[in-house]
């Protein structure tokens, strides 16, 4: 029993230390488009967990909402983030992620495992209500990421291409809402230095 | 009615963009011992979260573990990561992170703004078993990332002082455990180094 324990303790450090390379994997998207010190997939995680938690419709389960926004993107410390421009195909994305989900959960206790792993097939399924309203979380957030680096560069406009591959994606009302917020700063951002006087 | 909806989503936004800038907050621990590329205030928080949501002790409410976790640290989005090495007293970091929290959350609606303060007095007093968990989960996750930080810098030993700072202070069976895993690999790598042929 003891000796059990101890290797259960092993293979879940094993397991914190692959989550804890998800820190030191940047956000593709950011990189190709030469974001200086772009986010991580962690930070990206962190705040949608944190948006999941704001949610008001009393229809979602937020504390699943948050879970699945926390597992989400779980494989990325060993697959990588994988971007549309990789051009790497949905199913072979699909077929490397789930193995990493395997290898990774493999290191968890029966109970954890079943559960952790479920959580990530949820949202890759979009199989429940919370799986749909976190994939919009999930662009949502990266929208307003591209805003604000659009601001911390003082380069409005920039960053068009994550609006064009978000636009009309969006379902859920309250992030319609949000992002129609976000798209109502970045217009005026964008209207306020077409005015300026070139210099 | 419209107007106050738009209103109360321009505040959401501000408060999303201030919990935003975590991400750009490295941890100043990390930064003092010239970590290259330290992990930002919200990559801490991402795996204290996914931390707490691995807990079998079914006396803790997980999800208000991970609620907390999500919050903890919330208040260095404005005031910074303030750390012993910066001199500033318990009662000066605790004034100055409540008046950040009072400023967050202000801009949320009357429901979330008590939710979410309410969980950072609860870790701030310590007034929950689950306040005292996430405080042992923050200083093993710190001390986990120590131990990466060695190994990622080949320079095993280094951080010493971060073991020295959290010795005993750990309570929760659950996390002993993990800190005597993390302390037994964190020996082995100083062993090895120590037994290397000097060249």
């Amino acid at each position: 029993m003891a000796d059990s324990a101890a290797g259960s303790m092993k293979s879940l450090l094993q397991f914190l230390k692959l989550v804890g390379q998800l820190k030191r994997v940047p956000r593709t998207g950011w990189v190709y488009r030469k974001i200086e010190n772009p986010e991580s997939v962690s930070d990206h995680m962190y705040r949608m967990a944190v948006m999941a938690f704001l949610v008001k419709d009393q229809q979602l389960n937020k504390d699943r909402c948050v879970r699945l926004a926390l597992v989400h993107d779980m494989a990325e410390c060993i697959v990588g983030d994988i971007a549309p421009a990789d051009n790497v195909s949905k199913e072979e994305k699909h077929r490397r992620e789930k193995e990493a989900m395997e290898q990774l959960t493999r290191l968890l206790s029966a109970d954890l495992k079943k559960e952790v792993y479920e959580l990530w097939e949820e949202y890759e399924g979009q199989s429940s209500a919370e799986a749909k309203f976190v994939k919009d979380l999930d662009q949502c957030e990266m929208i307003l990421q591209a805003l604000e680096y659009e601001e911390l560069e003082k380069n409005p406009g920039r960053l068009q291409e994550f609006y064009d591959s978000t636009a009309g994606n969006f379902s859920h009302p309250e992030i319609v809402q949000l992002v129609a917020t976000i798209n109502e700063e970045r217009n005026s951002n964008i209207a306020a230095a077409r005015s300026e006087p070139q210099s």
